[in-house]
């Protein structure tokens, strides 16, 4: 299901995908031919509870894998009105999904993408989820303590708390998949068909790292490292990805278990990616640039990721083949990179700093609390 | 600033306050005849950015003390659309108190009632908002971790989180005071003319449990404990929630500091509740009814609360004295109780139980995420 809120806003702040997407009708089609399956698309909003209850009644899914949020953390920094419809997108599309499964199917599994940034920087161990701790004589094992760094990262620890609850309430059952950075523009079923590429986010609002710095590079620009570049976070390659749910989906968790899957399989700083990006891309340059961001600039950062090993991942390590196909794939599209995007624009301390946006995107989420059925 | 949403609520479940309460326009002018001092309300809902804009802009405020939450546990376990108001209500409420101080009056101390019940009943000693956690050979201190109960106590914890960022990015100041539960009926102010009486809810819904028991004792029903009624809550009395909100405001964090202090004086367990009820009221008797919330009847719980004693908090502990003028202020309004509203008639598993509801509250909500300005 989908309701395109993606392509929307491409037009509100003036970007677009490196790799050009085809329309869903496209998508499917172009699936149908490659692999005889026919996807059945559903397009509404998830924050409409009504069509929410109607999909889940007609579908009869066994497993939900939940992408319908707004992913951004740079675009929930814009201003309040971003800030509040990433909230609200978020958390009432996941409370309308937890309400529909404990009403019509308690059974089906939810597969949540959550993030690694819902854990922010602790000068300890990350551990997923969960963390045992002894404290004046008496232990427990508790939820792991959350220091998310945007609106977009609280919205996510907001539906994690909300699920875990909904587990242990209605007794659903739920894996949350702590996702760290992705990198990378191609599975084994994307390069079947043209028609099948998925994005490829280059910009200072979706773009993640390691992309920026490849497009940066090809197109001449300086890789813009945020502060001193040692912001370390856990990575994975988007092969892993799909993979890491598959695993999730066909090993369930029981009825009521809450789980949660740090899904990343390598750490790396920011200032090494553009190191790296800049040994494989003779004449790349890098540029510090004053940190918009709110965070540390140098920090302690482990986080064990064992789950998703030990049920047969076997992960896609960064290799330099990686970021050489990343630069050809770029080559190739080289003319659709708008240039000015690749520099952040948004200062996450101010309440409203990016003037060229085009207004009007809200009205979409009016129906957020309407009465539902 | 008021919505009046407690009234309009009132009407939907059938249900009012025990002690009348008068127009605000019939408090206001009996505050000034008391007192002399005249109070400027406004009156919107805290969900339209551009009002709480203008208000801000209008009064300039020193200080907020931010009480504008759906507040009732119960009523957010009724059904999917009461789970999704109470947590697009406070959540945007509060993001939107946030922005407009980001924008116009960062300096501004948040006052923000917070619950006990955000931590639910972890099974070690309960601290002040952070804990020190030492894991695998290194030590850091963290947010305290989270266990909510309910769609309203995650609510809770969903504006704490929202809160503690904020603190950080836009350099606000904030107390969050995690209130346990409250009893009594009337302050000092209060006690000053009638028209200024304060809320007392006995019901399944809204009423805290004390109050119940106290009302059931004096209308000759059973006292209702659920399960066991081993659950160990902190409670104060309603004149400490005054103290405390002004020892927080005459004591104001650092800019950019955000604070938690737990607000109760005294654990008590709801069994020992009843029978303190049932000893001062000769012919009370207790019923253990099903438990309608998925909660521990029997648990660990202890909670430190020195940060306001250390400033000053005097308690009122719990004497028969307040048990017996609680009676005393029962018999007078014994004819205002809607003897079918003390029972608990939500329960916490189903997704819609509460068929006696009037409908159509939700059209309130519609702008919670309209575009402000």
């Amino acid at each position: 299901m989908d309701n395109f809120s993606r392509r929307t806003i491409d037009d509100e702040i003036g970007s677009q995908s490196l790799v050009p997407i085809r329309t869903l009708r496209e998508r499917i089609d172009a699936w149908h031919k490659a692999t005889g399956q026919t996807l059945r698309p559903y397009v509404f909003d998830l924050t409409d509870y009504k069509k929410t209850l109607d999909m889940i009644e007609d579908f009869q899914p066994d497993a939900i894998v939940h992408f319908a949020e707004q992913r951004a953390a740079p675009y929930s920094m814009i201003d309040r009105d971003h800030a509040v419809y990433t909230q609200v997108n978020n958390v009432v599309g996941t409370l309308n999904v937890i309400y529909a499964l404990a009403r019509l199917m308690p059974d089906c599994h939810l597969v949540k993408l959550g993030t690694m940034g819902e854990y922010g920087t602790p000068n300890i161990d990350i551990e997923e989820g969960f963390i045992e701790i002894t404290h004046k004589g008496r232990t427990d094992v508790l939820p792991y303590p959350k220091q998310p760094g945007s609106f977009y990262h609280l919205s996510k620890v907001h539906d994690s708390h909300n699920i875990m609850f909904a587990c242990m309430n209605f007794r659903l059952r739920s894996t949350d998949l702590n996702q760290g950075i992705v990198y990378g523009h191609a599975t084994d079923e994307t390069r079947l068909d043209d028609a099948l590429a998925t994005r490829f986010d280059y910009d200072g609002v979706y773009g993640t790292v390691l992309n920026r710095f490849a497009v940066q590079a090809v197109i001449g620009h300086p890789l813009t490292v945020y502060g001193k570049g040692g912001q370390t976070r856990g990575m994975l390659d988007i092969r892993d990805t799909l993979r890491c749910i598959e695993i999730a989906l066909t090993n369930p968790p029981e009825p009521g278990e809450y789980r949660v899957f740090n899904q990343f399989t390598e750490e790396f700083s920011v200032g090494d990616l553009a190191h790296r990006v800049q040994r494989l891309y003779p004449g790349a340059v890098i540029e510090y640039l004053p940190n918009p961001r709110t965070e540390m600039n140098e920090h302690y950062f482990h986080a064990v990721n064992t789950h998703l090993l030990d049920l047969g991942l076997e992960p896609h390590f960064l290799s330099d083949e990686v970021i050489l196909e990343m630069f050809e794939i770029i080559e190739h599209h080289r003319e659709r990179v708008v240039p000015e995007n690749v520099n952040p624009d948004i200062d996450w301390r101010q309440t409203g700093t990016k003037s060229h946006l085009w207004p009007g995107l809200f009205d979409r989420t009016s129906k957020a609390s309407g009465r539902g059925s």
